[in-house]
């Protein structure tokens, strides 16, 4: 990583409360130039070899986002390609690529004294072409007429998918859209091969992309340390969720994603809420941290809000960790991660069938679809510069590939990655067993699965409610990986940790 | 305020470090409803007063806006004529108002089964009605049909100022405009009656809106004091912009603008840098809380990182703070703003006279403009649901009304307040005193006000970079009350607050 401070950032302080080596220094920011211009050639090649030849690459930065107001912002976030393929987390940046020739430009708007008094001295489109290691800036406006030669000329041009309004709303303009049909206009400069071409680029992280998702889930790590170990009964889960967000700042990481800090896991994303913890409850926390160089973390951690599991919680945990334990000991290159999946469902049906709580062959009420009552969404999904990383370019070119299509059973629909697992990708391992009772109550009532499930015992586990245990994974040449440090995540480990508060 | 949660919540914690009283209780969201039935009864009477009796007035809630793929959204923020005339902080809800009936429905989307198990069993569209004083709830297509009705009957649609892209989209297509002029064709329901009306509610804060402004400036207050205690020589300037967000998480409150924590203060809206903060330096942190219920605190310190302040930056910030007491002893109802900001201007040319950085007649020097070179943006703006209030209505509505019109003059034409105070008018008192090595150069080359700037001494005082001064404060019936507590900014007190580091 290139170092943008000159002098090593100094971590003490009376009130921080932060192991030394669990803050991330603000030098972490980009690759070296020239990691960014092989990314660009290579994606270049990549395209060719799909065909794609002629015509131009357009890529947009991310603006700002007006939180309340127009100049009142929330925090830049740069997206997540852009972040691949140039680094440079400012915002109103854009860039052309030159398929065929393989220039690329910077376009970056100039800088007058306003901006110098109101914002201070900033770099030149130059300077920041140059630590993307690109040689060409121009005017923002060049980038329209850059469009319209293309136009005139019939090149096509190729762009990613717009996530964000203003967006849609510039390249439709750019584009020469009509309002009433923007997403029409902007899909004739959208092609599949395209977003299978930075997919397969994205999804294979190097030496270094891994040393950075490691320092997000070793950053996690410590963040759910802190609340397992100073969570009390009596906070609320917005309290919880507040105290991660605490944690983050206090180690100079953001959140990769908007908290699940919760005594009701059954709800599967759920917004922290009023709810009081108490003793007998078990607290589920989903939350990551995303490094300055904008890779992400995601780990869950359910445990005890007193001293103990629930003794029926215990019984759920007891499984789910099996279930995990299957999970990881499948991952290897060449595997397909649907069948990790089945997999995994299956020990999380032998463990339920051991509880009474399923009954009949685990095999075949995994087939019918049954455990999806208790396991309702995917083992995993990809994670890199976006925790369910590429989202934006698709769930399916992400997950899928061009090998499998998505299922359409209840459960298996929501797995977000079923493809063959490579060396160099990296993903969440995240099981869960979780009691919903709107579920439970509509499958009751539709008579669905009654052979593989004991409805009457079900009734009687509804007060676990959800449990999930989580880490984050690197497929290896010779098997997998898991990141970060050790988390001794058993429930005498777990326990343990809750005996001192 | 309603309660929301029913029990109170506990806020011990061996690691929080905060004061019990310091830390919002989580059920401060919305005040009762007719208090909101009340402000939209008085918003219709405001109108018909303006001479709108007619056609309906459409109200968006804020969505979710996507941070770095369509699900992965920054924390909701509520848009804040929606929190006063509706409350309910959620995302995707719409209203319609029947200007001459006065009928009130809110627009939200039905709840399926997969919303329930994905984030959990919601209030219904009529509950959350209820919530804000309001009779009716319709699905959101309704709104479509309404508009297509109105447009039929050609009633008049009002709107206020979008500021999201995707209520721009959103409303060009309602409204059945071209993406190549939406803002063309939203204009046509902009109506400065309308804005007017809505300044003319909000600006005026009745004392359950101040109490909510008042714990808001209480909580910035506190964070102010945590990095006056625990800021160190050697933290960056990013390091304590995060140090104060963990300080706001830990409190239950949100930030109300992006954190300006800097030792170059004279870069005016400095975001945080690498800088790594040495003895000698002055620390300027402009940073506000926001409670739960939307409101806002803005509060500036400007201190030494060290024990004690450089002898220069002592006397300019003595400078500073005379001139600052000039300020809040002409605040009282019936004075202009524009009046405080000049005798403001006139004491701090007074102070820079003293130190023979300028010369001449103070009032003659800020008729010609010459203090702007070291104090060129306003006195202070108002304060409320937003931290500069209603911006996004437009400054010059809020600032300046139908009494004056801004000045082009360099410093005056930034000031966002001029109108004439009024009981009730929350605003935020911020005189500063800049040394901008940049447009110190531009003015001398350019030879501005030589007779009253002694350009030559001007160099020698470059190193203090900038400081400033800001409190919030109430103006009331026989005069103004400062906001929050007591918080001694004098030298000896910051001095003495850092004897400890």
């Amino acid at each position: 990583m290139r170092s943008v401070s000159k002098e090593a950032v100094a971590v003490a302080g009376a009130h921080a409360l932060v192991d030394r080596a669990l803050v991330i220094p603000y030098n972490d920011l980009m690759f070296a130039p020239d990691v960014y211009a092989r990314r660009r050639a290579r994606f270049l090649e990549v395209l060719h070899q799909r065909g794609i030849v002629t015509g131009h690459f357009i890529l947009l930065g991310n603006n700002d986002a007006p939180r309340n107001y127009p100049s009142n912002c929330y925090r830049f976030r740069q997206d997540s390609s852009w972040l691949y393929l140039v680094g440079l987390a400012l915002p109103s940046l854009a860039l052309s690529l030159d398929i065929e020739r393989g220039e690329t430009v910077l376009y970056a708007d100039p800088i007058g004294i306003d901006d110098i008094i109101w914002t201070g001295a900033l770099p030149s489109p130059l300077d920041l072409a140059a630590q993307a290691g690109i040689e060409r800036s121009a005017e923002r406006s060049a980038l329209r007429a850059l469009v319209e030669r293309a136009t005139r000329a019939g090149d096509p041009i190729y762009i990613l998918p717009p996530y964000r309004a203003d967006q849609v709303a510039y390249m439709g303009e750019l584009f020469g859209a009509e309002a009433s049909a923007p997403g029409a206009a902007l899909a004739r400069h959208l092609d599949p091969r395209v977003i299978q071409s930075i997919v397969e680029l994205r999804e294979i992280k190097d030496a270094e992309e891994i040393a950075e998702i490691e320092k997000a889930v070793t950053l996690t790590a410590a963040i759910h340390q802190d609340i397992l170990r100073d969570l009390r009964p009596g906070w609320t889960e917005k309290r919880a969720a507040d105290y991660v967000l605490s944690r983050a700042a206090v180690r100079g990481c953001e959140l990769s994603f908007p908290t699940i800090a919760t005594c009701r896991g059954e709800v599967l994303h759920n917004a922290p809420t009023e709810y009081v913890s108490a003793e007998g409850d078990t607290f589920l926390l989903d939350a990551g941290a995303e490094v300055p160089s904008g890779y992400a973390g995601d780990l869950t951690t359910s445990f005890p809000v007193g001293t103990r599991f629930d003794p029926r919680a215990r019984d759920i945990y007891t499984a789910l960790r099996k279930a995990f334990e299957v999970a990881t000991a499948s991952l290897a290159p060449g595997v397909r991660f649907i069948d990790v999946h089945k997999k995994t469902s299956i020990a999380i049906a032998e463990g339920l069938t051991l509880l009474g709580i399923m009954r009949g062959d685990p095999r075949e009420a995994v087939e019918a679809g049954a455990h999806a009552l208790f396991f309702p969404h995917g083992l995993g999904h990809q994670i890199g510069l976006d925790v369910h990383d590429m989202e934006a370019l698709g769930e399916d070119f992400v997950g899928y590939g061009e090998e499998l299509s998505r299922s359409a059973q209840f459960g298996l629909r929501s797995l977000r990655l079923a493809k063959t697992l490579k060396p160099g990708m990296v993903h969440s391992v995240e099981p869960g067993i979780y009691f919903i009772p709107q579920l439970v109550r509509k499958w009751r009532t539709d008579r669905i699965c009654t052979t593989f499930i004991n409805y009457d015992i079900v009734e009687s586990w509804m007060a676990v409610r959800g449990l999930r245990i989580e880490e984050d994974w690197c497929v290896t040449e010779s098997g997998a990986r898991r990141l970060g440090p050790a988390f001794d995540k058993s429930v005498d480990a777990l326990e343990s940790a809750r005996s001192t508060i």
